[in-house]
């Protein structure tokens, strides 16, 4: 909500806030979908919200792209398709883009008007978007999932949070799809919120998870925009585990990380050593 | 400040704000040093202010309490004697009484009232104060550090943010006398602020550390009631990396950190592989 020039995110039932001054309101419409809204503020930079929610800022927008990319890039052995399921804002494809060997890029995103005002308003997240290994695809991705098959080794669920219709993207069912989607070593990355506030019951979703996949674990990096900051996103693997990186692309990854903003491999190798509380909380052995 | 029934903590300049709806305010004093207020909260529990500042919530302590106390001292090879500067609400004190092999941990607090206050409505935080082992002693931690002399094992500065009084605690004169303070294999831990809003100059904080200490290393975790919730320690040490754990201490702290909240080993093991972005704000090459 849009208070004395603040937008003001209420969680945790209404009993937690983060808030951002605004100087001006660049952009309001109502899409097939849901409401969008660009705003500029002096402490995140440009902010694009989704129905009144912090979706992506200039500011930290890296860490989220960067960590669901490069970091089940370095698992897999073969990366010649990846699908993006969200992620409208184009952000996730920008990071891809940068390993020669992925030949295909799908982008799934429900509303076409997100990658529009994407365009307009973050052209540094949508220069990715115009890369000929690109399609972005306007269809739901929940009925588009169901009709892939052993095609993909990497699938990114950008989701918002489960409510409305994204909350379909965190059921069994759904990651079933995910799974019959994936080749034989495919991985999937998917945002699982923030287990300190834990709105959404987050051990449900990384347990519906492990009823689908044989190895689930999970990571945490800081998304400034996000509820209560601390984030984490699932790692969903049929074969390889997650620090298992690829020693073919060792020296690869060494030009890539020395121009990213977070990922690097040193990061990624500490990254799966958790807190009691991260294993508590997604209900990790 | 209270706003409605919500604490509203603004920072980076007024531009960004973390809110707390509460439902009683359990104190308010105005001691010699500052104002003290305890406030009923449904997101955080029961949460402590200083000068209207965010300091404890019973939700995340364990956190701050946590990483201060048992990762310092699992690189110890000795660890006799553990001096904590500030720190009246008790937490890391109650940490470090869970090592039997410490004969002495003095806490120097300036402001009897914090210890008081945090003793009546934080009394799971103070319980480690009745500890035969604890001093506490009621004293301005910056003229009493000049007097110690290589007689601390551990030192743990649990410091207000750098403005005011506390200010002192940043500077490399501070340091240096830290570093005396210290036997010839001491570690100092201090809590170093906010890289993503970073409002008080992160990088000058750990340019200062280095000038005087010859290993210098940053961790984070997660403290959701302060701003922007990704936050920040530094690991000084005088002989000891920060991940080579004392090997005769592996059993003990196998059982002692089943009942941590936050910390254990394999954590403690990857949290110093750091982020691009957590390296260049504390200047680390």
């Amino acid at each position: 909500m849009n208070v004395d020039g603040w937008i003001i995110e209420e969680s945790f039932r209404n009993t937690f806030s983060m808030g951002f001054k605004t100087t001006a309101h660049l952009h309001s419409e109502r899409s097939e979908y849901q409401q969008i809204d660009v705003y500029e503020t002096d402490s995140v930079g440009r902010l694009l919200l989704l129905d009144g929610k912090t979706m992506v800022s200039n500011k930290d927008e890296f860490v989220y792209h960067e960590v669901v990319s490069h970091l089940p890039y370095m698992v897999t052995r073969q990366c010649k398709n990846v699908l993006i399921i969200g992620g409208g804002d184009g952000g996730v494809v920008r990071e891809f883009v940068k390993h020669p060997d992925i030949q295909r890029i799908d982008l799934v995103e429900i509303d076409e008007r997100v990658i529009e005002v994407s365009k307009k308003y973050f052209p540094e997240c949508t220069s990715g978007l115009s890369d000929p290994r690109v399609r972005v695809l306007c269809q739901d991705g929940f009925a588009f999932i169901k009709k892939a098959k052993k095609e993909y080794d990497i699938v990114v669920i950008d989701s918002t949070d489960p409510v409305d219709f994204a909350s379909a993207l965190f059921t069994d069912s759904f990651y079933q799809d995910v799974y019959n989607s994936l080749t034989d070593e495919g991985i999937m990355m998917n945002q699982t919120e923030n287990p300190f506030l834990d709105e959404f019951g987050v051990k449900e979703i990384y347990n519906n998870m492990r009823k689908v996949f044989p190895l689930v674990r999970s990571v945490t990096a800081p998304m400034l925009i996000y509820p209560g900051v601390f984030w984490t996103w699932g790692f969903s693997s049929k074969k390889y585990g997650p620090t298992d990186l690829n020693p073919e692309r060792l020296n690869h990854m060494a030009g890539v990380e020395r121009n990213l903003q977070w990922y690097n491999m040193d990061w990624h190798r500490g990254a799966f050593s958790l807190s009691n509380f991260h294993k508590k909380m997604i209900g990790q052995e």
